[in-house]
């Protein structure tokens, strides 16, 4: 259905023989051919020092851009390679609140990821503006309705989370791009969990930053992450840390550089880099309508399985539900439950209240155990976990 | 001389076998027990997912702030990892940047490297402090004697470059740091290039924050660095990016941590990591004695070879030079030499005006070609580049 050939997929993700991985949500098992592109260059470094390598490996360093520029629809002077999500969204955010003062007001979703919130409180604190949490609808996604009332001159920033950590809620980026666009206000999105689960294209979304990972859905290796930004904005942004690559010196001062690299710096980790392209090149050779398809099917046939064991409360929002799937079962604290599917072989998540405090608080959640499969698992896999499950909660 | 076995040094160090590296400064040749620590962790991650492989490697991964801390005579949670030692010193500087304001002052090393002439640039530009580069003594070092003069209520920061990317000069560092601790003026001191090839002592040194790399002398992976906080400063620098790491929310706020580690964010490169302390490791158990004479017994060769080889000019300053020689031949530009060694597989850098922008601009320097050779070089090495560089010079 998906058109993806599942046992070539298999047998090119080693981690596949050694347990069930259900946490794609916190890092995915990488291709070999990522982890063979990252090993390959630093024997490479090994060998001839790091800028002999990076010489060596010129053509496909340089081409590592172009591939997430495709992923997302951008193009390759819109993007800066970063060492994670987390620096890619905070670079951006902080050279949004340069120019922030009291008085004005940021909307934010309410469930923004944790590492966000705390940037957002920092930067209340030290400019005076205030926070305000968007309303969510019926369905817990972002009120788009809500937000248009909300909105007016002294709104300085949208900023919203498209799949939260905390379960399967898909945010309405491109409507919430609409009003963004319209009333000619900032939008930063946080895509963490959405970039290489589904097609994201930043026209279409409308979105002016976007902050993502590699090591989630994308399958890239850890110590990766990518800021799209969109090229009407680039030269009103400079980034708050600036080095000699960012920013060449010029006579008496410096001069930030016309594309959207003025967020990094000259150091970088050249092999994680180059693991980070070949992972945006694997997605997009297998399709992103495809592995949404396949991301889909298998969190459905989870939440139907989940659904009827006896004890289990499923927590997710929204329809169209994201690959995350976040549960609970009385009488067991969730860390009980990993820890238990770790010992069988299974590898699942937490979702704790940090990773989304205000949707936690709202809902009053507890910590959530998340099972987030990708299209590389197989249903024997998802019918194992669900024994598994079945009989710790049989169990409690 | 040094202690150190060469044949053991030199027979794991797998890049030997493919050339002479003689840009350490750049990029030193990785030992292979830092590469296969790197790589073992990849496999790691492969097999278990990004979480999956922390967990299983949680002792070793803990242990990497103490092995950093042991380098510099530090405190573990004196120790905060990052992906570069820009993005260190970026770190440590804009946290105390967030304090300054108009007609105070920051005094800084005339050869600062020109990543952090950048960000001094900006923020000058940004609070209207004024930067000032303290004079040089008749060798190039900083003169403390002047220091010592232009100190005042009114500076707020002295930063130094204990080790110029351009060339053999070595900072009086404890002096400056005296003088610092005297006054309570904050001391930032950039150690890219002293970290791994002499001993560092920050006690000895007196500086208040210390950024350096881990893949120049010290022999570590790209995208490593750390930033060292003394204690009692920790408290008193909050960090301009924070994370729910870095800062654990509370029930209103966000409370950053009390170590050292308020300037790392929760995603960062595992394995890279684990490359640093292993490489740290490697460093102290061959002892930073034995390396430091190493160095400067090589670097001697070359200076003495290349003094004797007609048109060829040395431009390095100061007494008990490091292991980076810098040099320039009458009629050939630095970048045709490299390329020529390059084509005779000797690896060299090239040092330009960027790297060390007042410095260069004071003393009018070219492009300058610099050799920096580490203990792991041998004197046959040595021998073979002067001789090509002899050939090269007498075809000018």
């Amino acid at each position: 259905m998906s058109g993806l050939d599942l046992a070539r997929l298999r047998a090119e993700t080693p981690g596949t023989a050694h347990g069930i991985h259900l946490n794609n949500a916190g890092a995915s098992l990488m291709p070999a051919p990522v982890v063979e592109a990252v090993k390959a260059h630093l024997d490479l470094e090994a060998r001839h020092g790091g800028h002999g390598a990076a010489e060596r490996a010129g053509d496909r360093l340089a081409a590592v851009h172009g591939s997430v520029a495709r992923l997302i629809g951008a193009a390759p002077d819109e993007i800066a390679l970063t060492e994670s999500a987390t620096r890619a969204w905070l670079m951006g955010f902080h050279a949004l609140a340069r120019t922030f003062g009291p008085r004005e007001r940021i909307l934010v979703s309410r469930a923004e990821f944790g590492a966000n919130v705390v940037a957002l409180r920092q930067v209340a604190r030290v400019t005076g503006l205030r926070v305000e949490t968007i309303p969510c609808d019926a369905d817990g996604r972002v009120d788009c309705a809500a937000l248009a009332r909300r909105l007016g001159p002294d709104v300085r920033l949208i900023a919203a989370t498209a799949i939260p950590s905390n379960g399967g809620l898909v945010n309405p980026v491109a409507e919430i791009g609409r009003l963004a666009r319209a009333h000619g206000i900032p939008y930063l999105l946080d895509a963490c969990q959405m970039v290489g689960q589904r097609p994201v294209d930043v026209a279409e979304i409308g979105c002016t930053l976007l902050a993502a990972t590699g090591r989630k859905f994308l399958r890239g290796p850890r110590g990766t992450g990518f800021l799209y930004v969109r090229r009407d904005w680039i030269d009103r942004l400079e980034p708050v840390m600036l080095d000699h690559f960012g920013a060449p010196l010029t006579a008496e001062g410096y001069a930030p550089r016309a594309d959207a690299r003025r967020f990094e710096t000259y150091e970088h980790d050249h092999a994680a880099r180059l693991g980070l392209g070949v992972a945006a090149d694997y997605a997009l050779a297998l399709g992103l309508d495809g592995i949404a398809a396949r991301c889909k099917d298998l969190a459905a046939q989870l939440r139907e399985g989940i659904a009827a064991i006896p004890g289990a409360t499923l927590h997710d929002l929204g329809p169209d539900p994201a690959a995350l799937v976040t549960l609970t079962f009385a009488g067991i604290p969730a860390e009980a439950v990993r820890a238990q599917l770790a010992e069988a072989g299974i590898a699942a998540g937490l979702s704790l209240h940090a990773a989304a405090p205000d949707d936690a608080a709202a809902r009053g959640l507890p910590p959530l155990l998340r099972l987030s499969p990708h299209y590389y698992n197989d249903a024997d896999e998802i019918a194992r976990a669900l024994a598994v499950l079945a009989r710790i909660a049989a169990r409690a």
